[in-house]
């Protein structure tokens, strides 16, 4: 059956449009704020019920909760604290009135209004200790670590109001949470395995794609790539996007996916980060969740089967589905992996995104075996990747 | 977890060795009977736990409970009656003076004391009424209808004590219920999921335990063919047994398959005999179930998907597995189903026996997108088949 929302009810604070529309007039006299842009896809995201059921920013005895337990003050399941930083080098006049109970208009870079923030509370907040618990680590080379060092000292909680959707970074349309579960229940699906991914697909994606597909439990996929903020060498989010819809065009049959991007800037926090978007993608309306191996992991921060793992400690109502790491086999001339075949690793073709990427920037042909050619031709074209 | 055997309780009726010996002396002394080699094969599959709760042979109350109703007098789902006709031609004048509270004797053709049965019940059955119940149908071009016009007209009930294991159709032995349940706990198995075949393995098979390893639920796969009685044309146990013995060795990673024979007759009764025979399996201790498309059917008798939907009707405690004819695509360059490739049939390399069995009597190379070489090895040579 298709899982209710995470908490029970799908958050839906979208301003009403009458609201709304005095709201954006009055614009000038509200306190004016420009989050980050991590914080501006979260606020989009609390709006729409992506993250039920929080319906705002943390407020300190929540992030205490998260940071110490994984769960909610409530008791349910939740691994990631969404805080508003305040940016502590701009804005600053603003910041320094804000206190509890007043309103702060919350604007995109294009100082578009986002959001509206109900102030509930304005503290300090221990980098180190959310660093250890949330990445594991205080390195600063971890990428999200890195961020968190260059954020603000303070963070705002209180309840947001949407007001305004997003501009995307793709001519996509992106599905809402309450359009996703709409759509599923129109195609009859009760069942629908999310798959979580940040790359084109290549053979290894299909193959777990395909083997989740096979399941008589499954009804469908909602392929759901997480396209928010981009670093230098990342594809495109349009490219990702081209490339999944070859992918589902040429090879899978009508009906059985469902493809959508996900702005929200990825937290590779490993395992806490793969229970987040489980999460997520719950809200979404998946009772099934696709986990590869060292899912949200970056470098070696991360044991390669913690993301497995951590859905033993917390029942959060959706049946992870748990691959490990799938290749091509030469001597059994199909994909598989180490659960399916005998061979020796010298047998396999290496099926890495970095292995993908050289081919591709040599210029030679990719093997079938690595990248479907539709997909390889998308990934051919001019400009598919951010340079700067 | 390991299932329980269906009832609760591994039924063990072996006769303790003290009382063998004393019986096989005093065998002369007895009613003997000769039954159909079925019914020898059915003999021993309860003495050894297989058939658990059954501790012997069905009685008239639960012939018509299980026609009636699909399950024993005490609810529990039994699809299939397991009887044990009078052979009408032979051991006439045992059989007329035969009467309940009797003992008897089961001898194999060769003779040997297989089982002692301790008649409760000699009574005549409707065949019409079950060959409709059970097999759907009263054409004798059903093979087991034919079997059952062919059976005596009344049938003998009652408990049964195992004196001696079967003589195999293969040099290997074969694992009994305790034997296939210690040998999983041994290897730290809880989920087992059985392989049902009569048929050496070609690539359509092998997808489908693939795709069942992949699944993070199941710890390893029982392949266990029925290889009871034979007709012209079928392939020879030791063949099949050889042929998996080949796919095991060359392609499937160590410890993730256990092989054995399963030595009873088919009984192709399409939903009813697939529950069937998920039960034995249970029994076995393989909680989870495979389940293909026209599982243990025949000709065109019954619906492709009616195995499949029987599951749906009765709860027998096994989590099963249904998966769709597979094949390999062309265009996809791999194995696939309907629920995961979007090309056309003509696009498909025919995987049926038919093709291979024709390809493999031309002599030619059959293509690896059908058969493994190192299986085809095994079907290439002399007398695979049986010819009479």
């Amino acid at each position: 059956m298709e899982p209710k929302p995470h908490g029970g009810r799908l958050v839906d604070r979208w301003m009403p449009e009458a609201e709304r529309s005095r709201r954006e007039a009055e614009l000038d006299e509200l306190p004016q704020l420009v989050p980050f842009v991590d914080q501006v896809y979260d606020t989009e995201k609390i709006g729409i019920g992506a993250y039920s059921p929080l319906e705002g920013f943390m407020d300190s005895a929540t992030l205490d909760s998260v940071l110490r337990t994984g769960r909610l003050p409530s008791g349910l399941p939740w691994t990631m604290p969404v805080l508003l930083p305040i940016p502590s080098d701009t804005d600053a006049k603003t910041l320094a009135r804000l206190q509890a109970g007043e309103e702060v208009a919350l604007l995109d870079a294009g100082r578009r209004f986002i959001g509206l923030l109900h102030v509930d509370e304005r503290f300090r907040y221990d980098k180190k200790i959310l660093a250890q618990s949330v990445y594991g680590t205080n390195d600063p080379a971890h990428p999200n670590v890195q961020d968190l060092l260059a954020a603000g000292e303070e963070t705002l909680a209180g309840t947001v109001d949407l007001v305004n959707r997003l501009t995307l970074p793709t001519e996509r349309s992106e599905l809402t949470p309450a359009e996703s579960r709409a759509l599923f229940a129109q195609k009859r699906w009760k069942n629908v395995a999310a798959y979580q991914c940040r790359n084109p697909p290549h053979t290894a994606h299909e193959y777990i794609q395909r083997v989740t597909l096979e399941r008589e439990d499954v009804d469908g996929i909602f392929i759901h790539p997480v396209v928010g903020r981009l670093k230098k060498g990342d594809y495109r989010p349009e490219v990702i996007l081209q490339a999944y819809e070859a992918l589902v065009a040429h090879y899978y049959p009508a009906d059985r996916v469902v493809l959508s991007p996900l702005t929200i800037s990825m937290r590779y926090a490993g395992p806490k980060a793969a229970l987040f978007l489980a999460i997520v993608r719950k809200n979404y309306g998946c009772g099934l969740y696709i986990v590869g191996r060292d899912q949200a992991g970056v470098g070696r921060f991360y044991a390669p089967t913690a993301a497995h793992r951590i859905f033993d400690e917390y029942d959060i109502g959706v049946t992870p589905l748990r691959y490990e790491e799938s290749f091509f086999c030469r001597t059994c001339g199909w994909m598989a992996s180490g659960k399916t075949c005998a061979h020796p690793p010298s047998d396999r073709i290496d099926t890495s995104q970095t292995r993908i990427r050289k081919g591709l920037s040599e210029g030679g042909e990719l093997p079938v075996e690595l990248l479907r050619p539709e997909v390889a031709a998308i990934l051919r074209q001019p400009d598919v990747l951010l340079t700067e």
